[in-house]
């Protein structure tokens, strides 16, 4: 069995939870993590470090933190915002943290109140106290707003390549490339991955699509053609601010998945297990609209995935 | 203003329209059809000419094809199935004939009870026939389970590439490849396309893609990259054997629009006049659903399309 060829990075038990206004209980948080990594997934955002009065639905992060780290094999990651988040991350025992950076200065305002610039200090901030005191643990940057910014409209491409290199100089192991509005196209995403992987080389991270106007996969087999082997999905579209029924936010882990899997591009990740872990979401968050195409389909008549699953096991 | 660089061919009033039990009354397909072509659709599968008593949606094929042949700069397409068909379109007034031929025998044998053998059989007495009579009038074959079978499952690319030569030799104008079944992949639709157009060159013709599972535009867009230039579409995802709620069947037009739009690639069509022709659809068909992401979420703030409307003038 090969290893995969692609990484999924499962993000949906914190973009798509904290998107949803109730809170899933811990102990369906801790069934649904074990089932996506029973399925396979080896990345999961399992929470965010930000105070519990702002998002109530991230109150128990360290205890999921500390539950999720048992698991064999995954590496998980949590978003921090600062270095308090951070240093809290780091004792609940994290393996990887994410800073979302906007490349719309009146996104990051609205967003975070601080400047870009602000931003970049924070990420100095972060990234010495990580190597500090817990060397082993990777630091990734997200590029949001990295395709059109629903306040300013555009967003030059020189911003968004000009900020990936103070990230990488700031000394971020990546800087991925969101597309949080849901505004990007296969042109699009190509040139930016291709512009900032010329600068930055190895250090350029996931993709972060969105789905909101359909192109979640067409953009993801743009970034794929481009070299991006780490993409961000969240399982039935969870969260990812969707903007009208139907519209889904995140890509869909379950879609992104059968995509690559029918491509013969091995995830890693077994469909079949995938698809049923969607039972866990659903008893905790009874009645949540869950999206996915494959899964209402079912995969194809004599479907052969990429990954092989083998007594149970895989690569 | 540069011509469009892809034919977006509507198959909504044929592809549609049939796979709806309902029938759409007669001056609402017109309204529709004036509508669609209004917003610069310049190819449109108007209808079918099937036996009435098959397809009573069908029966007033004959008027549908009369009228929107009066659209200045349309070219109107009707499917027949066979030589009888190919002559009521032709006496009708229709610019393009195109006839389905399954790749998949057990297919065949299903939907038309006659073998691929028969069907090219067919192909060859529909050619005969227009190019007697009617030597103006392009004929397209659409190879159905292209990319796999809902019956036999994997259909060998061998059966598909050697039935595409058939039909070329047979004296079609274009053969194209269609995803009946909602199966394709991005990888195997590159390949596939390739290996025709190796054998066939430029008479190889439309990409028919369905979203069955979510992968229409990426295939859509793999399509483009390996030299498509026609892609077939239905407005709102009517039609093509949706599975299940919220799967829709064809790739929806809207959203395919919006793509190649955004990625800079001119249609010709434009996307607000093609969305406000949703209205039609829905008066026509009342309470149908009608799918499509670029619809429910809008174009996004700063939205410069490739195709630019300058008083009401399209290229």
């Amino acid at each position: 069995m090969s290893p995969p060829a692609v990484l999924i990075s499962e993000v949906g038990p914190r973009d798509g939870l904290q998107s949803v206004p109730r809170t899933m209980p811990t102990a369906h948080k801790l069934a649904w993590i074990d089932a996506l990594h029973a399925a396979g997934l080896r990345e999961i955002e399992v929470g965010s470090f930000v105070p519990a009065k702002l998002l109530p639905q991230m109150a128990d992060v360290a205890e999921v933190v500390a539950h999720a780290a048992r698991l064999p094999g995954l590496t998980v990651m949590a978003l921090v915002p600062n270095r308090r988040g951070a240093e809290a991350a780091l004792t609940a025992g994290a393996h990887k943290l994410t800073i979302p950076v906007s490349a719309s200065e009146a996104h990051s305002l609205a967003n975070v109140r601080k400047t870009r610039e602000q931003m970049v200090g924070e990420v100095r901030d972060i990234v010495a106290a990580v190597r500090a005191t817990a060397p082993a643990v990777k630091v990734e940057c997200g590029v949001s707003t990295a395709f059109g910014c629903t306040i300013q409209g555009a967003v030059p491409e020189a911003d968004v390549v000009g900020l990936a290199v103070e990230l990488a100089e700031a000394g971020v192991d990546e800087v991925g490339l969101s597309d949080t509005t849901g505004m990007a196209n296969p042109a699009q995403v190509r040139r930016l991955f291709r512009a900032v992987r010329a600068e930055i080389g190895e250090r350029t991270g996931a993709a972060h699509l969105h789905n909101t106007r359909g192109l979640g996969l067409a953009n993801s087999l743009a970034a794929w053609e481009e070299g991006v082997r780490t993409f961000d999905a969240s399982q039935g579209g969870l969260g990812g601010c969707p903007y009208a029924p139907g519209a889904s936010g995140n890509v869909v882990t379950e879609d992104l998945v059968f995509m690559f899997e029918a491509m013969g591009i091995a995830t890693g990740v077994d469909l079949d297990r995938l698809i049923a872990a969607r039972t866990h979401l659903q008893a905790g968050l009874p009645g949540e609209p869950l999206y996915g195409m494959t899964p209402e389909a079912g995969v194809p008549r004599g479907f052969v995935p990429a990954t092989r699953v083998v007594d149970g096991a895989r690569p």
